[in-house]
């Protein structure tokens, strides 16, 4: 073995650390404890019988191209349904502007390739989404957190930032940003927000990344048009992915941009994969062009509903006065904030001898703040876990109320 | 739209080419023309009504979990048989230095990732595989080319090369090696070389990747053993690939390395992907374990044995004197060498003309020489075309030298 590993590191693998939430994931699969700690879908929304139809169509059909490389952009049947999709709910874009990537995450592992040089700033919310600033910190980007109020990102507060950043002569390569059921804080941006920071961004010639993994998992209230259908002069990226709306397992997603941003994705993407499975992407086509998936999509949300309803119940019923959490309209998650004097670690240590589980809201907040939330997720666990496990963890929120008037 | 996208763009992004090959393959997909140029299986080999019921299985009996988000580290299940198919052969290695990749093109991106500061030389050969290239480029690397002999990398050239980087306080972060069945030029290195150079890397505490996508396909001759194997003290990082011995449609790669630079491999593939599909993954492993994938390895075998029989007797007969060319002992590849004022780029024009395609040697050189070189892939196309697709070529050397002679 080289005797020098940690010399000859690059400056991004020096600082690479492994995902908090995928490190604690590992610690809270014990099957007694009710995790609210990840992001992940209900195994029951598989659509694995269909599947196994589809699957068995695309090798008989289809199996020679199925399993051969395939084209870096993506295989054209699948761009051109998920296009058609686009053009129905108003985007102005054609075939040139999608492409297939491996996961969205892959989307903000090349935004990051394609323009961050080691330094650059980015603005990202406060909170904002944990595997998009590991994303760009691997290039070396340096975040610009915005504070949220109840619509998202404060554009009041970014507008500051920008006129600062640009005095320095150091703006932004980009603003990071998830407008639905935003991961961790499940808060969604109304239009006027959007075109707020779409203005903002015109003014001072810089990018938006709208990360859109929850758009389509509306429960209700009224659909936000598209940070990209609101702008559509293409300076806004779009990234997309199956994995919340259909199945995480196929690890595909797509970008959309403008000709020659998604020209940038197409290079980079090959030198870092070539392609994405063109199997997967084919059964992934067929499913959605024979219909399944608009009408799983309907059972989804009606489950989701259900189970961020139980949540809502019981967080009314069992929580401590002076809690407060976010009521999202879709998604998978909510914040839950505790008073301002309280830590989620101390809380964590408590919960998980009650065997509930969650995500340190601090962990999203690039400065480090947000240390008296929490991210918690209502998709994953069933009915009846929600309640159980919102119990215990106001029960865990309790205890730590009166260790805290004991010491004081 | 922005107005200064190139300005924004990271320094990767502006250097960055779509693949000369990836773009080549478009136009030679032309029905009429014999293209020696892709590096692609033959799908007759691909295994479709095994991957049919066993795709059945996996959906029927672990839908849930292979629809899921799985470890960053891959399924264990498949990385437990690849672990054991390595050890038969020698290798000493544990569950822990082993770990799954997206393609393992993946696994030279990462490698970027993880080494490469920009300006940081890197060791190559003159040729190597264009893919690797292009990653390592795209953190920014300067690539150092050392010349081929008939055993492949010049080990006396690489200790010149790395005492004068070294005097130069500039060693590069590692070698990149294609042992087995070289992309593009079809040669394997006996143990002693690789030993030679395993031993310089140790002189000079580097890492050595040791790309082995082909080392499976081997026609005749001995085995050499794998230089991860000859090193075994973790100085050398393998990658692995089922791409060219199963299917590449799974996108399935992999990487054997010491527990260290494992868990940077793991750290980096988790903001890049989250994990790769473990869908294929669980079909792949499944597939393993059935005896399936060594029963269809043996026909691919045989199959691109007869190909490149036919393809070397065609040379023999057609090609004019002066032309050289490897008889590689296995893989997709060999390389074609015309005399040494010829250049491949006036031929590509003519060979087109008469519908037969191949690429460039030139691309596979950092340095630009290998203009008089071309890659000829001999898996792809069926054994009538091999012969056929070299009479075309032949003729059009010939053509290219009779316009030489009238020129002079």
């Amino acid at each position: 073995m080289i005797t020098n590993l940690e010399n000859i590191l690059s400056d991004s693998a020096k600082g690479m650390k492994r995902s908090v939430i995928r490190e604690l994931l590992k610690l809270t699969q014990r099957p007694d404890i009710i995790s609210f700690a990840g992001g992940l879908p209900a195994p029951s929304t598989f659509p694995i019988e269909e599947l196994k139809q589809i699957s068995n169509e695309v090798l008989e059909e289809e199996g020679s191209s199925a399993l051969q490389y395939g084209q870096t952009e993506g295989e054209t049947h699948l761009r051109e349904i998920l296009l058609e999709r686009y053009q129905k709910i108003g985007l102005n874009i054609s075939i040139d502007n999608i492409s297939i990537l491996t996961s969205s995450q892959q989307g903000l592992d090349l935004a990051g390739k394609i323009f961050i040089n080691r330094g650059d700033k980015i603005i990202c919310g406060l909170p904002s989404y944990l595997g998009g600033l590991g994303a760009f910190s691997n290039y070396g980007a340096i975040p610009v957190g915005i504070k949220f109020d109840e619509f998202g990102m404060r554009s009041d507060l970014l507008e500051v930032s920008l006129s600062k950043l640009e005095a320095a002569n150091d703006l932004p390569k980009f603003i990071y940003v998830i407008p639905d059921f935003q991961n961790p804080a499940g808060i969604t941006m109304p239009e006027w927000r959007r075109l707020e920071i779409i203005n903002i961004a015109k003014k001072y010639n810089i990018l938006i990344i709208e990360d859109s993994p929850y758009r389509e998992l509306r429960f209700e209230g009224e659909s936000q048009r598209m940070m990209y259908d609101l702008d559509n002069s293409g300076q806004v990226i779009c990234l997309g992915t199956f994995s919340k709306i259909f199945v995480p397992g196929f690890r595909i997603g797509w970008v959309i941009a403008h000709e020659a941003i998604l020209d940038k994705f197409v290079k980079a993407k090959q030198s870092t994969d070539l392609c994405t499975s063109p199997f997967v992407q084919k059964i992934a086509a067929r499913y959605l062009e024979k219909g399944l998936f608009d009408k799983n999509l309907k059972n989804i949300i009606k489950m989701y509903h259900r189970k961020r309803d139980v949540m809502l119940e019981a967080f009314e019923e069992f929580m401590p006065k002076g809690v407060k959490w976010t009521k999202p309209e879709g998604g998978l998650f909510l914040f839950l904030i505790l008073p301002e004097d309280m830590d989620a670690e101390d809380l964590f240590e408590i919960a998980i001898k009650k065997n509930v589980a969650f995500v340190l809201g601090s962990v999203f907040h690039c400065d480090g703040s947000g240390k008296n939330t929490m991210r918690i997720n209502f998709s994953y666990m069933d009915e009846d876990q929600n309640r159980i496990g919102v119990q215990r963890l106001a029960e865990s929120i309790q205890t730590l109320l009166n260790n805290k008037c004991l010491t004081v």
